[in-house]
């Protein structure tokens, strides 16, 4: 059997696993005392370490060694979403982009938003399930739900790139050209019905970058996880 | 609003909808006599046509015209999958893959496969379904599962290339130099206990290309996802 994964932001000043990380080795995987195990701590960093008891509600280690370090994040793609209404789509979404590395997930609402709040609970257990199992060393981060005008202004202080997903522009850049800078990106993907001219126009004035992504017409979360492959093909 | 667009195989000789298109035409969309729809025939047309009926049962157009036409399907890959266990995964990986354009989807098992038969039907209906949600001019094939072997045989017998995802050999292309080729691809994505060694040693010596899809270990569905929008970004 391959040695088992587990997830724990601070390993080095808690020598135990959450309780559900416990329960999952004792009685899914049945470690026992003095089995190895790897931990991930979501900063680059993968551990080592020994069981010294395996306990449904607690289980303890220790001899805790640096196995592997990412001194960088290589993730550059920050997607900001308008969340579809069926919540299901995002879920699988954000499953399958922390799969294949992403540096953060937002969510905002605009005009055409059929959906203006979203729980980040069930889609955090989701993200560290997925980086346990593709064994991703950053961990993203989720950020709560915004106004487009609120995360256009919080993104106009920072020093990133900035670019949104759009069909109807004219003579817009494509997705590789903004890749190819090879910097920390945000792309925005509005919502089902689109932004609205309003909000393009609005988009523009704050130098967000138009740009295509293909010629299929593609659901909100396929052209966040289209988004996700493509950086992700770039390192 | 958008002008509906519906699939139709042969509409120069058939000049009606399905049942579940008239249906959905007459009442989801509330179309009446003289609306103009769209209708695509998955090899390469797209019409447009008018409304000279709207029934739930059969709604008939007339005035058919040939409305944009791509000559040769520019989406060069044919997925071959061993399915997932939860059919869900599958179902979703499909919708997916037919949004971004893809070429084909066949499906086959192995040593460590966990589902050895699948359901054609219910596939069908969503990759119908996505075709008319992105406008794909190029309906993609669904094949029949079959053994790994037989798989093996069948393409040997064609001129495509040929590929299989791998984490285990050491010094392999990675799918983007594949694509470079510019080839019809055939990629086969092995099981979630992946291949064993026995098959990676027939895939080599039948001349199948062992292939990185990168860093992360990605599950099949994920794999799949991550292969199509691999090909469709050289577009």
């Amino acid at each position: 059997m391959s040695i088992p994964v587990f997830y724990l932001e601070k390993p080095e000043i808690q020598n135990f696993l959450s309780e559900d990380d416990s329960f999952h080795a004792h009685r899914v995987l049945r470690l026992k005392k003095e089995d190895h195990i790897f931990i991930l701590n979501g900063q680059g960093k993968k551990f080592k370490a020994v069981l010294t008891a395996s306990d449904s509600r607690k289980s303890t280690f220790t001899n805790l060694s640096l196995e592997q370090e990412a001194l960088i994040n290589n993730n550059l793609l920050n997607l900001w979403i308008a969340p579809t209404k069926q919540m299901e789509r995002m879920e699988w979404m954000v499953e399958k982009c922390t799969e294949m590395g992403i540096r953060s997930f937002g969510f905002f609402f605009s005009k055409n938003s059929e959906r203006k709040e979203i729980k980040l609970a069930r889609l955090e257990k989701i993200i560290i399930s997925a980086i346990k199992q593709s064994k991703q060393l950053y961990i993203p981060t989720l950020h709560e739900i915004i106004s487009l005008d609120q995360l256009v202004k919080k993104l106009n202080n920072q020093e990133n790139l900035n670019a949104f997903a759009n069909i109807t522009s004219d003579n817009i850049s494509s997705i590789q050209s903004l890749i190819r800078l090879k910097k920390i990106t945000n792309v925005l993907i509005g919502p089902e019905g689109d932004f609205n001219p309003t909000e393009i126009d609005m988009l523009k004035t704050s130098k967000f970058v138009p740009i295509s992504l293909g010629e299929s017409i593609l659901r909100t979360e396929t052209a966040g996880l289209f988004c996700t492959a493509a950086f992700n093909l770039s390192n």
